[in-house]
Order: structure tokens, then sequence, then C-alpha cells
């Protein structure tokens, strides 16, 4: 059986939402247990406990919310100098507003929320083009959900980008449960 | 006089067009002399010669065509090795497919080509989010069109992208005339 | 003349002997005034007011301070909304541990503080390859200071990497001061 | 029994050199056959064989060299249209010279390498910090081999960067090997 922990910082509700139907994705992989938390509440023992962790972010002028930020600083820092997470599985998913054609610094949020995975030595699932909802809800690094329109209304999130973040946690959940016991690092 | 040269490298012409436009709106700066040249064309007497370089592509997996890069590698190198670039003006422009909500890579693929700009030394441009076009053809770190939809056909590029390409190009243009003669760099 | 604004976070007060060196190479361009900020402490007048800015963080799992973000996330955010910055100037800085031969994570730090200031329009400057201290204390996005050695321990910051972040600081007074009053952006 | 496709473009000797290096770290792992190519011979059929694909380079500019650039726009962008690589493993080295405390451009290189793999759907394998030689020749996106002193004189590798490149090859192999079979991706 996987344990997956999903983290999110949310604004108005998004990332919150998004968080949900990831998790609920991940779940939907049968021996699967999921713990979701706002990124505030997550403590040490939370991260040693998941197989797999999921981090989702609203992109705040092209990076990760400062809640994440805080969150990697407060928790991951500790855990990187005791070596403690390497080999457990890492993905991220995010929702932006709608300015610019291109989700203007999702990008670049997704991953420097992946680069905290690489250095904590995590091994790092990307969202396939073939994933449901990819055309207009995913992008390589994981799944994106646009929340506002062109002049910045909210417009909630799409059911595109919901599908892409439904199969991204259930991808994750395979993985983490197909990794179960497996011994990839070191000698 | 601000002397520009405006690179790209094109598959179905949608970069050419783009390109076209970026150098139409440095030419629209008074006292501005462009040249357009496709990167397999452009040699290290080129880059010297302007005072500005602009660089366009194709995202190819989220980074830049070959063509540029083998551009970067044959001519940047030599000149970095020189210290031959420091202190100009450098921007990128890129188009892409419509595949994913958020132009899949039009970031890392800008980034990439911005990097060399650094390595050079040159002094970089963004696009301003209050530039004409942006809201539908505009990224933080320059002008972005999409020329295929979301089935990957063809759609060539919309007025909103050319209008932010032509906006850029002219905003690189002011800049290179604004630093003629300024002395930025070293002691 | 042209005002510059310096901030930072620092944990063992490394990065704020950068951000004090970085100050200082500032000043020493006749006709520049500067403030030195604490990242908690800037308030958005302080912003405004400036005609370059210049943030300074430790490298923390890849990516900046969260007091760094967090002034992003507080202060940037509603500066970028009202195209308030557009036309500053923006440049970097980093100190890092000595583990791993490659500074593991300056880069992704450094940019991910300069996408910043790629949303906000403002005009970025890089560190040339010629710049003093650049060999042992440089980094193509800005100047970058080791503070620890390759087993953790405290080393504090090299004279090569002062002499860097010295230089930087007046690189970016000495092009604030050239494009005062210039209008790059826009039609 | 997992099959390994190590490619790799090289100038001086230094990458092929670690490219070797991470073929035998590969192959130490009992059942593993590793298939060794210059980016210029490796055709659509080597990827489609391989259940694992390790790409390194030199760092030119602070991105990958042309001719892997070139491997992947003239052989990945197909495989990616058909989503003929989804769930396969993928990871990254590169070499680079001694100028810049930090390897200047070596993360932005392996980023931009496996942005192709992340864009191709396939599982990233970062460089733990515990790896043996990390601490002089490691990085958390791959094994990293400075080729150069501070005068860009060439020094070869070190045995240090060459204990990680073996090291994360073996990774690599034994991630490849506990995933064969797995069905990770989609529904």
């Amino acid at each position: 059986m996987a344990k997956l922990l999903v983290i999110y910082a949310s604004d108005y509700g998004n990332t919150k939402k998004a968080a949900e139907v990831v998790a609920g994705g991940a779940k939907s992989v049968p021996g699967t247990e999921v713990v979701l938390l706002q990124a505030e509440k997550v403590k040490a023992e939370d991260a040693l406990a998941a197989d797999a962790i999921i981090v989702g972010s609203p992109v705040h002028m092209g990076s990760m919310d400062w809640r994440i930020k805080t969150f990697i600083d407060r928790v991951c820092g500790g855990l990187w100098m005791k070596d403690a997470m390497i080999g457990k599985v890492g993905a991220v998913f995010a929702t932006g507003s709608g300015y610019g054609d291109t989700g203007g610094g999702a990008e670049l949020t997704m991953l420097s929320m992946l680069n905290n995975f690489a250095e904590l030595g995590m091994i790092i699932v990307p969202l396939p083009k073939n994933t449901p909802g990819y055309p207009k809800g995913g992008l390589q690094w994981g799944a994106y959900a646009r929340s506002a329109g062109e002049n910045l209304e909210q417009t909630g999130v799409s059911e595109d980008s919901l599908a892409a973040a439904k199969n991204h946690g259930a991808n994750v959940a395979r993985l983490a449960a197909a990794l179960k016991g497996a011994k990839v690092f070191g000698g």
C-alpha cells in the first residue's frame, strides 16, 4: 500500500480544489492512502511517512507561493540534511491566471518546486502528453489549471484541468506502488 | 543610431514572420538600422556590429531549435572567450504549438536562449505586461506566438502575438539607443 | 542621480555581508543613493522610489529564501498589477553552501528571483565573465558567494566573491544612471 | 532485464569518458544491457528499444551541445508525437569548464535536457546528495564533471565526478529494472 501526501497553498480555493482532485485521483488507485494538508500544517513526520509527495501552488510572479517555499525551507531543508527522502516519489501541479497566452510563469513555478524534490533525491513524475485533459490543462512538468481570464477575472478551473490533475494523482500513486520496497539508490 | 540584429530559425514560416515583425517594430524607432538573418547565416562580425541582438526560435521539445543552438555554439562561444559582447542588449521571442494550455516549453525555451546572453554579459530586455498584445501573445521573457491549435493543426500566428512582437522589437531598439556610448560594465 | 534598493535575507550573516558589499559597490559610483533593507522591511514605496533593485538570497533547496519569496508575493505582486515597475533595473546575487562542486541550486535560485523582475518588466543586469572575482565568485546571472565547505562547515565568503559582488553593485548603479529619464518601453 | 541507452556528445573526450563510466555503472547492475552511442548516431529505434535513456553533454553557453539538441529535434520530436516514450526512465549528466565557482550553466544545461524527457513523459532520476563523489562531483539534476580549471585550461575530469557518474548509471539501471513491466501512466 502506497501512502501519498498532497500539499497545497491556496488563495481563492482554486489550488485547494485542484489538490482535492489530485488526492481523489490518487485514491482511485486501489490500496492508496492519501493525506491532504495545507502547506502550513505539514510536519517532517508527514513527509517521512509518505511514499510520494505531490505539491501544488498558485503561480505568483513566476514562482511558488511563499507558503510553499516556507514549507520547503522549514521542513525539507532538515530532511535533506538527513538524506531522509531519497528514493521517494515527487510531483507537482499549479494554478495560475489567464493573463498572457502561455500561463506566464507556470513552467518556472513547477520547476522551482521540482528542484526541491531533486535536491531531496526524489524520483520525479512528469505529465505525459496523452493524459486526458492535457491539451487544455496540462504541462510537461505537471497538471496546470488556469483560474482567471485575460482580464484577471476569476473563472474557476476547467474540467480539462481537473481531468489532468486527477490523472496526475493516479499516476503518482501507481509509481509509488510500483516502487514500494525497491532499492533504487546507492550501492 | 542603434544597430539591431534579428536572428531566427523557422520551420513553417511562423517564426520567420514573427522575426520580420520584430524587425519592423525595431525599424519603427527612428535612427535604427536592422539586419535580419537566418541562424545558419550569422557570422561573428554580424554579432560584433550589432548594439542589440534579438533571437527567435520555434519551441522544440521545450528548448530552442537546433539551428539556434548551433549558432550559439559556433558563433557565441568564441565571442564569450573574447568578452566581445559585454554590455550589448539581448532579447528573445518564440513560436510554439497550441498543445497544452500553457504553451508548453515556451518559458524554458526563451530562458535557454537568454542564458546565452547572460553568459555573454548582455543586458536583457523582458516583455512588460502592459505591452499591446500581451494578454494573448506575451510572456514575461519575450513575445510568444502560437502557430498551431490544440490538435497540432497549423493556424498561423495571431494579430495579438504579432502586436507583442512588434512592440518587443521597438523596446529593444529604444534601449539600445539609450545605452549607445554608455559604459555600464567594469571599472 | 540613481537610487538603488538592495534587499536581502540572511541566516548566518553571509548574505547580509554580500548585500553590504553590493551596496558599497553601488555607492562607489558617484551620484548613487543606496538603501539597504532586510526583505521583511521592504514596503511598496521603497520599491517605487528606486531606479534599480538588487535582491540577494541564500540558496535553500535550490530556490530563494522564503523571506525573499514573501517580499515578492506581498509587495511585488501588487506593483505588477499596477505596471508600476516597468523599465526599472533589476539584478540578483546569492550565497550558498560548498556541497557539490557546482554550487547546487545557485543558478535556479537566481533565476527564480530574476523571473520576478521579468514579470515586473524590469531590465536585467547579468554578471559579465571579465568581472574581477568572477573566476571564483561569479555566475552568469549575478554574484555568487559560497559560505560553507564540502562538509557544510561555515567558512565565510571569499574575497573573490565579494569582489564580484562589489562590481555587480557598481554595474547596476551605472546602468540605472545611464537609463535615468530614458523611455524604453511602450509607444 | 533492463536495457539502457547512453547518449553523448564530446569535444575533447571528457564527456565521452563520463559516458563510458555512466555506462559501466549501469552494467554493474546484474541483468542490465547497455548501448553507448554518440548523439549523431542515435536512431528512433534505439530509443524505442531502451527502458531508460541517459544523455550527457558538455555545457556550452549555459545549454546543451548542438549535437544533443539536434538529436532531440531529429529523433525525440517524432517519438513525442507518437507518445512512444511514455513511462520510460530518463537521466542526464554534463561536463563543463572550471570558470566561475559554480560550474556556470551546469544546472540549466541539465534542465534543458531533462525538459525533453518531461515532454516525452519519462520518469526522471535525480542524483541524491549521499551519492559517492557528490560533494565534489554532483549536482541535484545529475552527475557533473569539470574538465577545465579557472583559466579554462584542460584538466580532465576528477575521480569524484567519475564516482558520481558511475553511481548515477547504476541508479538508473536499478530504477529501470524495478519498473520493468509496471504500468504507471494512463488508465
